[in-house]
C-alpha cells in the first residue's frame, strides 16, 4: 500500500494537489479576517466541476427529459415562511460564559461524549445533556449558557428602506415558487422533474473540513413533481429495473445489493418512482468514476430527516473521512407546494388526466463540492511509482496537452500550430518547460488523460505521438486525425 | 415595419414572449414581498444564457488562453477596504421629509430636469442642485432631505459572533486576490487573461427594466494582467489589426469605423493591447448575433467612468430602450494588485523577463443578463407574418425539435425514437400537439433552428425532413445521418 492510501494522509493529499496546481483554495485568503467556509475554484477546480455539472446534466437531467431552470439566489421572506425555514432551519448553539466561543451543541455533545443528539431536540433537554454529562468549553472550559436556537439563512436588507429579504440554503424554492407558472407555459404533464444548479448559503456555526461543508455552496437538485397516487406507474422505469441497488435500509447493519425490482418486492422502496430515481442517481456516480464498492445508499431515521422530508436516502461515498453524504434523497411528499399555496394564495394544484392533484415531490439533492472532493480522493493513485490522477477523462480538467518533444524549434513552432487546432473546442495547455518525462508527470499529477507529443517522425510524416495517462502506452496518429480522435473519447466540453 | 419595430412595443414583446414561454420571470413573484431586482431563468432562459456563456468560453476565454476561475460569492471586509468598494461604491440619495420615499438623487436630478450629476460629486453640491431646481419628491411633492451616500454593496453576518463579510458587487476581486497564487502555480507568464462568470449583488435604490438594472446579476469578467512598459508587445494581436472597430471617441458625436491599426496611428487608444482586447470583444457580440451597426465602442470621460479606471470604453449595444452598456472595458492601471498589496501586505510583483512589475489591468466586463436581453429583443422577427427569433442558432435554447407529422401511431412512437437518440446530446424537445402549422409555429418563436419532421416517406426509406427557421426550406436527410447533421451545426452543447 502506498503510503497515501492512509486516511488522513489521503486528505491532505488532496488539499496539497489543491492548493499546488490550482484545484481550489479558502477564498480571501490573503487577509487576516477571512471568514471560514468559502473557497474559490481555480482554474483546474473550476474546469472539472463545470464538467461533473456537464455530466449531470447529460445523465440526469436530458436523460429524464427534464426541466433545468436558474433561479434568483436572494429570495423573499414570504417564501421562506412558507418553505419553514424560518421556523425550522435551525441549529441549537450555547455560548461559553467566561470566554464567549459559541459552540454547535449537538455535535459538541456528540463529539465530547459520543451521544447523538436527534433534530429539533427541546432546548432543556439540550441543556440538561450538557450538565448531566458535564460538558464545558473545549477552549477555556468554562460553563456553557445561553442555549438558544439560531437561524442558519443570511438575511440581506435590501434597498435603502430595509425590506427583509435572505439567500436560499437551498436551489430548490425557487422551482416550488415558480412551478405553477412553468407547468403552464412549458406545457408539462406529471410526472415531471425540474432541475437547478447554483450557490447556496447556510450560516454554519462551525464550517470544517475544506469542501465537505462550506458555508457559500454549489447544490445541483432535481425536484420530481409527481401524483401520489402513480408513483407506480413509470413506464420510463422499466429499463432500471434490473439495476443493483446498494441499499442500507434502517435496521440494517450491512449493505445490501439487490436489484430495484426485488427492493420493490421486499417493500424496501415506498414506490417504482422512488427505485428509479435512486438507480439513476447511483448510476451517475459510478459514471464519474467513484468506484462501485464505495457507494451506499443510506436509509435515514426520523431522528434524522431534514424536517421537510416523509421517506430520506443518503447516497454516501466512502472516504478516508469516513462515509459522507453526497446527496440526499428525500421524499418530500407535498410539504412544500402546499406550504407555499397556503403562504401565497396562488393554487399549485394540476390536472393529470382529468383528476386534479396537488403534486408530491421526490428529490435528489447534490452538494457538487463534497462530489468534487470525494472524485478527487477516489483518483488519487500511484502507478508504479507514478503519482497519477486517475479521473474519468470526460471529467478531467485539462483534456490534452501538445508538447514539443525538444524545447527547441522547429519542435515549438509545430506544437504551437497544434495547440491552435485544438484550443477553441477542448481545454488544451501548451508545455515546453522540462524535460519531457517531468511534463508528462505534471500532467499525469492533474489527470490530463492524453498528452500530444510533436518528435523527430512528425516531420517526417506529419504524425504526432498520443500518450494515455493510466498505461503510458503511446499510439502514433496523422495529426489531421487529432480531432476526430478528441472528439471521439470527449463528448463533454 | 412591423408593429414589434416600434419601440416600447418591442420591450413588452420581449417581456411578455419571457413570460408566455419561459425565458425568465421576477422571482419569488407569486408573493407580495418580493424585492424588485431579482429575477429567474425559465429553461429557455437558463439555456439561453448557458450557451452564451459557452460561446463567450470559446471566443474569449480559449481563443486568447485565459485562465478561468470561480470564486466565493461572499468576501471578507478587508477585501473591500482594499478594493476602494467600502468607501467609494455608493450612490448619492435623499429621503422626501414628508412621505419617507427614498430616491437616488443624482438619477432624480437627472430625470426631473436634465442636468448629468457627476460621479462621486460632493452631497452639498447635490443638495444645491436640489434645492436650486426645486427638484421634490415625485410621489407627494415633499421637501428632499436626509442627504447621504449610501454603500450598494450587501452585507452579510458571518458565524453566530457577527463577522462582517460582504457580498461581491463584481466578480473580478477573487482573481485580484488570488492573482498571487494564480500566477505562480499555474506557471504564467505576462501577459495573462484570468477570467470568471458568476453573480454579483448591488444593493441599487431603483433597480428597473427587467434585466436590464438587477441588484442580483450575471458577470462575465475578464482581467487581463500585464506589463505597462509592453502594452504594445502583443504578437498574438497582429491577426486583429486589420479589424474594423466601431469606436465613439470621447468630444465626437459620430460612430467613426476604423481598423486597429488606424485608431493606434490616431492615437484614440492607449496602446496595441487595448486595441486587441476591444477588437475580441466587439468580435464577440457579432458573432452572437448582434447587427454590426447596432455595437459601438464609447470612450467615457472622467466623470463617467468608475472609480477605480484611468481610461474606459464601454461596449454598447443600440436597443429600443437606447443604447445600452453591455461590457465596460476598463483600463483599471495598477489600483487592484497596489491595493490589495498595501492591506494585506502580501506582495504582488511578478518577474517580467527579469523586470519586477506590479501588473497593470485591462479589464473586459460584461454583464450577462443585459446581453441576454439585447439578443432577444435584437432577434425578434417577423418574416412573412411569421413570429421567428432570429437567434444565432448555436444559442437557440432547443437545438432541434422532433415532430411527428400526425399525432398517431406509427409516426409518435419513430419520433420519440428519434428523440431518444439525440437528447442526451442535444436539447431537443418532442411536441405532437395540434396541427403540424402550430407546432412549426411554437418552434419559430422560441428560436429553434431546426425541426426534424417522421412523416410517411419515413417508413419508406428511413429518411425525416429537417425544416430550416428562417426560410422554412425543408430538406431530407437519412435519420442515421442526423447526428453528423447536429455535430456540424452545433459546437456548442
Amino acid at each position: 500500500m502506498d503510503k497515501i492510501e492512509q486516511s488522513t494522509q489521503r486528505y491532505e493529499a488532496v488539499i496539497r494537489l489543491a492548493l499546488e496546481r490550482g484545484f481550489f483554495n479558502p477564498a480571501s485568503e490573503i487577509y487576516g479576517d477571512a471568514p471560514a467556509g468559502f473557497w474559490d475554484y481555480g482554474p483546474l477546480g473550476a474546469s472539472l466541476k463545470r464538467k461533473f455539472i456537464e455530466l449531470w446534466r447529460r445523465e440526469l437531467v436530458r436523460r429524464d427529459g427534464m426541466l433545468e431552470i436558474d433561479g434568483a439566489q436572494v429570495l423573499s421572506k414570504n417564501v421562506f415562511t412558507a418553505s419553514g425555514h424560518l421556523k425550522s432551519f435551525v441549529d441549537p448553539i450555547a455560548r461559553c460564559s467566561r470566554c464567549r466561543a459559541v459552540y454547535r451543541v449537538d455535535k459538541l455533545i456528540e463529539e465530547s461524549v459520543g451521544i447523538h443528539v436527534p433534530e429539533r431536540l427541546d432546548l432543556d433537554k439540550i441543556e440538561k445533556l450538557v450538565l448531566e454529562n458535564n460538558i464545558r468549553c473545549s477552549k477555556c472550559g468554562g460553563e456553557l449558557t445561553d442555549f438558544s436556537y439560531f437561524n442558519m439563512m443570511f438575511k440581506l436588507n435590501v434597498g435603502a428602506t430595509d425590506v427583509d429579504a435572505y439567500l436560499r440554503p437551498e436551489t430548490c424554492q425557487s422551482i416550488f415558487v415558480d412551478f405553477i407558472r412553468l407547468f403552464k407555459v412549458m406545457r408539462c404533464k406529471l410526472p415531471i422533474g425540474f432541475a437547478q444548479v447554483g450557490k447556496s448559503f447556510r450560516n454554519e456555526i462551525s464550517p470544517r473540513q475544506g469542501l465537505i461543508r462550506m458555508r457559500e455552496f454549489y447544490q445541483a437538485e432535481i425536484e420530481v413533481f409527481f401524483n401520489p397516487r402513480k408513483a407506480d406507474e413509470l413506464p420510463k422505469a422499466e429499463p432500471l429495473m434490473d439495476y443493483t441497488l446498494r441499499l442500507k435500509p434502517l435496521n440494517s447493519e450491512e449493505i445490501i445489493e439487490i436489484a430495484c425490482r426485488e427492493a420493490l418486492g421486499e417493500k424496501l422502496l415506498s414506490s417504482k418512482l422512488v427505485a428509479y430515481y435512486l438507480a439513476l442517481i447511483q448510476q451517475f456516480y459510478e459514471k464519474a468514476g467513484i468506484p462501485r464498492e464505495k457507494i451506499r445508499l443510506r436509509q435515514l431515521g426520523e431522528d434524522e430527516r431534514a424536517f421537510y422530508a416523509v421517506e430520506a436516502w443518503d447516497l454516501e461515498v466512502e472516504t478516508s473521512l469516513g462515509w459522507i453524504e453526497l446527496v440526499a434523497c428525500n421524499n418530500r411528499g407535498d410539504y412544500d407546494l402546499s406550504g407555499h399555496q397556503e403562504v401565497s394564495g396562488h393554487e399549485m394544484t394540476v390536472q393529470d388526466d382529468g383528476e386534479k392533484v396537488l403534486p408530491h415531490v421526490f428529490e435528489l439533492s447534490m452538494g457538487i463540492d463534497r462530489s468534487i472532493y470525494c472524485i478527487i480522493e477516489s483518483a488519487l493513485s500511484n502507478i508504479g511509482g507514478r503519482k497519477v490522477l486517475r479521473l474519468n477523462p470526460e471529467l478531467a480538467p485539462v483534456h490534452v496537452a501538445v508538447l514539443p518533444l525538444i524545447s527547441r524549434e522547429p519542435f515549438i513552432t509545430r506544437a504551437k500550430q497544434i495547440y491552435d487546432l485544438l484550443r477553441l473546442d477542448y481545454d488544451v495547455v501548451y508545455d515546453d518547460s522540462g524535460s519531457i518525462g517531468r511534463r508528462y508527470a505534471r500532467q499525469d499529477e492533474i489527470g490530463t488523460p492524453y498528452c500530444i507529443t510533436v518528435d523527430h517522425q512528425t516531420f517526417e510524416d506529419d504524425t504526432v505521438t498520443i500518450r494515455y495517462r493510466d498505461t503510458t502506452h503511446q499510439i502514433r496518429i496523422e495529426t489531421s486525425k487529432l480531432l476526430e480522435f478528441l472528439s471521439k473519447n470527449f463528448r463533454i466540453s
